[in-house]
């Protein structure tokens, strides 16, 4: 069998996702790890795969058919992202919502430029959520679409607390409330506040002699990040910090409830995730999507994509014969 | 606004159905219904719509976009779906698992032989199901999917009942067994039987005089339909039956639970859906599919197509940008 050629860019959290997700597709095969720091400093799991330095990517143009690009949305993707996809087929995660518009406009302009196909946004949210959110509000017209996150680590607002005077490390929870998530499965479609839907849990590591109370009122009064939510701040020590929340659980629903006929029957509709590690999840919507972007570009398309315009037959490893015998 | 025109073809639970959901998108409008009846005994609720006999679809070839086919997998479909997709694009909710793969063929050729897009086994299982089926897999690449039904009427199983010697009327729920779908979304993967996963309900009117234990006894010992199952059986009056089991609710979940990275952190993906009106449900899936059909065939695309091979992105009424914008 001939195999899909994957290289990664960035070797976080994410990027090493992506090496076990590689590893777990049997159509699959890691070539190249890129990398910011000196190659030679990096240890990567694979055999036969190389490490080389973000600089020499051109020298492996023709033999990587997909990049997948695990950099942050805020400074790398904007940059190395369009850099990429003007010379490869790239999937990335790109996440910051508000600028999704504007970076899809620029990558497609890089992809197309080189005769290449790009999937940006890809993962659970952005990715598997959006497209649930997608399918129910297509199919049930009137009615109202929640999005619970949690329990799991919020990256950014853990590093918003890390960043107050007197904290040496925190780690924070968004957790759906349940009372919210139950009267949304009830499909009595309620209105609801930011407050209502999720609490934030902190754990926090002081510095020593610094004033936790002035912590605490600090994280809960924090604006846009905790000030409209129920906040509870517990401090720990550095050693318990890392025993018990050092671990990347994640996941959530997304439900839609709606009505349908003349006689206002109601129906609820949910998608739910629950992950143990939240960037081994996302690598492997990553990889699924790499498929389609190499299988796409062999048919000859080009240009910048979201999950909204991938048929989700090409995610498959399975032909189209055995899909519809198997799995219809 | 041009309006996608829409024909039903068929006005039983389902047409009756697609007829409400056309009235709940904007950008529909239902032109014709097409019966085996005499036209002028059915009544339909659309003005401005036409009631036609079967036999005179091709004279409103240039008046409809898609034709929701609403007829039977057993019989109709087999027959009369052919002969419709040769004239028109059209949706069907084609739903006798095992003979999928030649009703694809059969559809096919017929839709490419008149230049129209059909797509196949639309609704909910097969449907909704099956992508989320697909989509977990291609995620999840090792783990195991399970499907539950109901709490939900059987069509096939209240048949098969009132064939019974005694019985004047019948009605039977599909239920899941609590604590299957427990064990399976604690993500343990367990090997479940059949008799594990469902449970069967019967609700049962008996003749005058009949031997309701004999009656019992050949719906438990039912080979395929019955004999795998815990059943339970309970007798009631004609007029029980109609107050209490004459709504059609239906539901169910698709769980995939599986293994990612190198420690075997564990995910749980859930897809559920909770439906007072089963026909009124396939039917609003019908009607958005019709959508994508229309626009697929607009684009000069051609032949047979089932959700597995339609990008998301066109069930939507929104545009490509505002989904990105919007719900990505």
């Amino acid at each position: 069998m001939e195999k899909i050629r994957i290289g990664i860019v960035g070797y976080g959290n994410i990027g090493r996702g992506v090496e076990q997700a590689a590893a777990r597709n049997e159509d699959m095969e890691l070539r190249a790890v890129f990398t910011r720091r000196a190659p030679e400093t990096v240890a990567i799991k694979t055999d036969g795969a190389v490490v080389k330095h973000f600089d020499d990517m051109a020298s492996m143009k023709d033999e990587i058919d997909v990049m997948v690009l695990c950099g942050g949305s805020a400074t790398d993707l904007p940059v190395i992202g369009l850099k990429v996809a003007a010379d490869f087929n790239t999937i990335d995660s790109f996440d910051t919502h508000a600028k999704i518009p504007e970076y899809f406009a620029n990558v497609d302009k890089a992809a197309k430029s080189g005769g290449h196909v790009s999937i940006i946004s890809v993962g659970w949210d952005p990715g598997m959520f959006s497209l649930n959110r997608l399918y129910a509000e297509s199919i049930l017209v009137q009615g109202s679409t929640y999005t619970f996150w949690g329990k799991g680590v919020s990256q950014g607002h853990s590093d918003a607390i890390r960043r107050i005077d007197g904290v040496k490390n925190a780690i924070q929870y968004t957790v759906p409330v349940e009372e919210a998530v139950s009267r949304v499965r009830s499909g009595s479609g309620p209105e609801l506040t930011t407050r209502d839907k999720h609490l934030r849990e902190c754990y926090v590591v002081a510095k020593e002699g610094a004033d936790r109370a002035a912590i605490e009122r600090a994280i809960k009064t924090m604006p846009n990040y905790f000030d409209e939510y129920n906040t509870t701040v517990t401090f720990v020590t550095e050693e318990e910090l890392k025993e018990n929340h050092s671990k990347m659980p994640h996941g959530g629903f997304v439900i839609r409830s709606g009505e349908t006929g003349c006689e206002g029957n109601k129906h609820v509709i949910e998608y739910s995730l629950k992950l143990d590690s939240n960037p081994e999840f996302t690598a492997s919507v990553l990889i699924c999507y790499a498929r389609a972007a190499y299988r796409l570009s062999k048919a000859g398309d080009c240009g910048a994509k979201s999950v909204f315009d991938i048929a989700p037959g090409l995610l498959s490893q399975k032909t189209a014969g055995e899909l519809r015998s198997q799995l219809l």
